[in-house]
């Protein structure tokens, strides 16, 4: 179903599906593909309260699963499209993972760690992704005002 | 047995017999500790390699088991206690899990993400932990140095 004919764009049109999965659970709404290959081989997405750890983000849920359909914790042939800019964590995770490259779609002014508030990849750290920021921007970025905006609603 | 009468040196030599069991598994030795009003609600040890995990680092698995433990992703009222300075994914999940303070025993010039190669904790971010490093620094140094030494001997 996800071959190599995918492009970049679309491997961020189902990260933003898995982002709209974690809204409908009440989650703040970021979703992470993992691609190797040109081929899907882990979806992640939001999940820290239904399963209350504070580790639950999308691109941690996507490393955990790409590491165990590959059978190893490096991912270097691996990269990673997430709809929100990660945050120093997932950054850091991104780093340990050994991920080739990160696409990214909305920037977070207040927590994003690879171009707002830190420069996490520029860094001296043994691995250096290569990334792009920006990607499907608007759409990632409504995705999240969309699902803050319900909230205040209901408040 | 851990009670409110040990003081952050026992936390740390705690930390310390999670390392060593992490270097009888053959794992970088690293040993983590979380301590809530002076209680050990976690404890997690280096297992990369074991569960062939990326994110398998102690902080992490002792976070996680912390929010298990006490069922919910903030542990502001937790101190963690570990061998090591963290790199920048630790540092970035113990801001997100919003630790009260870390207390770390050995630097780790390459990839300190506290004091050595970021300054993690001073950037804006929601949350700003208190910590002090260098805690009992030379036995948590001398467990890694010792786990080097012999791992080059037996190649």
């Amino acid at each position: 179903m996800w071959n190599s004919d995918m492009e970049s764009t679309d491997f961020m049109m189902l990260a933003l599906k898995a982002a709209k999965e974690s809204a409908a659970e009440g989650e703040v709404p970021v979703g992470a593909v993992i691609v190797r290959h040109g081929e899907v081989v882990a979806v992640g997405r939001n999940r820290r309260e239904t399963v209350k750890d504070a580790l639950s983000h999308a691109e941690i849920e996507a490393i955990r699963t790409a590491c165990a359909v590959l059978g190893g914790w490096r991912l270097w042939e691996c990269e990673m499209y997430v709809t929100l800019e990660p945050c120093p964590m997932c950054a850091g995770a991104i780093l340990n993972a050994r991920i080739r490259k990160l696409t990214f779609g909305a920037y977070d002014p207040k927590n994003g760690a690879v171009e707002s508030v830190i420069h996490m990849f520029d860094y001296p750290f043994t691995h250096k992704p290569l990334y792009e920021g920006g990607v499907r921007e608007s759409e990632c970025a409504a995705v999240l005002t969309d699902f803050f905006r319900e909230l205040r609603k209901n408040k």
